[in-house]
């Protein structure tokens, strides 16, 4: 008889890259236990998304934690600031963005660990890219490692041995357009997820924000047309 | 004219480490911003006291986060298992005690560095201890410092080198005596402050629990009286 699948956390927001994200994990023989954060976000068409994504995967389980990080200011996608429309690619690519939510990726890092130690699972994956996104400073390899010892000296399980922690990015390096010719070969309906940063109420997509604008560019460039619903 | 005091998060649980923490980042000169986590406990006497402290301390600001811990389980904190009493001085201070919550003091250092980063604070106050609870995996010296590595790579203000983020710990190395010592020359009132982990409706706390015992000794061992209230 062959081993049960090892449990891992995925840290799922709904979007292009945690869909993708998810589906290399269970492309890897991994059971998911998957993760949303509802941050306080200007909208929930990524919950919904999540939820469509996470039902799609066939996941063990789908979590999601309700935290207010809008209680302390600071980032358009809480509700501080307006998102910036029509940006250039330039724009875009240079330096850190209004969008920003102070140590967002750290605060979902640590929930993914505390569930992934409740359940034994020592694999976290989290769909960060740093090629496309090079202004979070919480999408670099470098600081995905600072938080893999972190996860290891943290824990009881890493402490005691009987789990190392390991942070799985698999996109951290990929073009948009690579991550989406990855996704459709392992299966990812792109029509379940959600990118855009202010979608108007029946959740269709922008098309003009940072988030829209990559997503197109990264089906152009894949030879693809992007099956997401956009405002007319 | 002498420049504007420096802004301090402190994580403010309401119990006495915390409360002789803000006290001693106060006395260093910090405008103190408190910040607690709601994350789920089986009562609310330790937020009360966290109010009371913060009130005393007149901190600039007191925000309380809630967060549903208790959805991933596994400890006797957010309800999973019952809360062990009247085990000896061995018996607590041997091993991973069942009251630990996965990644708990992770989770609550990256709302702190999410607080900071929008506060422009460069300092986070914690008040863990690796002495009396040795068996807290995320209360050692050596996690402390892995995570400021983390906290320095995960932010727009550290990888701008706007801020160098420092996690204190002053009472790491301190037994509950020496704790209770400082904080009572810095002017803290232990009677607002809450450590039992099963107080009865009114707040009034067991006196036979891990945190009541080890509190009860530190101040026996301090040659002071607990002014906290404790059920007949």
């Amino acid at each position: 008889m062959s081993s049960p699948p090892a449990n891992a956390v995925v840290l799922l927001s709904g979007g292009l890259d945690s869909a993708t994200t998810a589906a290399v994990a269970r492309d890897r023989g991994f059971r998911l236990y998957a993760l949303s954060v509802d941050y306080g976000q200007r909208h929930d068409a990524e919950l919904r998304a999540a939820g469509r994504v996470a039902a799609a995967l066939g996941v063990a389980r789908h979590v999601v934690v309700k935290i207010d990080l809008a209680q302390f200011g600071g980032s358009a996608l809480t509700g501080a600031m307006d998102v910036p429309k029509g940006r250039t690619d330039e724009q875009i690519s240079h330096g850190i963005p209004v969008t920003y939510v102070p140590a967002r990726n750290t605060v979902f890092l640590s929930l993914a660990l505390g569930y992934a130690e409740t359940l034994s699972a020592a694999d976290i994956f989290v769909g960060v890219n740093a090629v496309d996104y090079s202004g979070y400073p919480d999408c670099r390899p470098e600081y995905l490692a600072a938080f893999e010892t972190v996860a290891n000296l943290a824990t009881k399980a890493g402490v005691e041995g009987t789990l190392k922690f390991r942070i799985h990015a698999p996109l951290v390096d990929m073009t948009k357009a690579e991550i989406i010719r990855l996704g459709v070969r392992l299966g990812v309906d792109y029509g379940r997820t959600h990118s855009c940063y202010d979608p108007d109420y029946t959740g269709a997509a922008c098309g003009r924000c940072d988030a829209c604008r990559l997503r197109l560019k990264g089906f152009q460039e894949a030879g693809l047309t992007d099956p997401a619903r956009y405002q007319d």
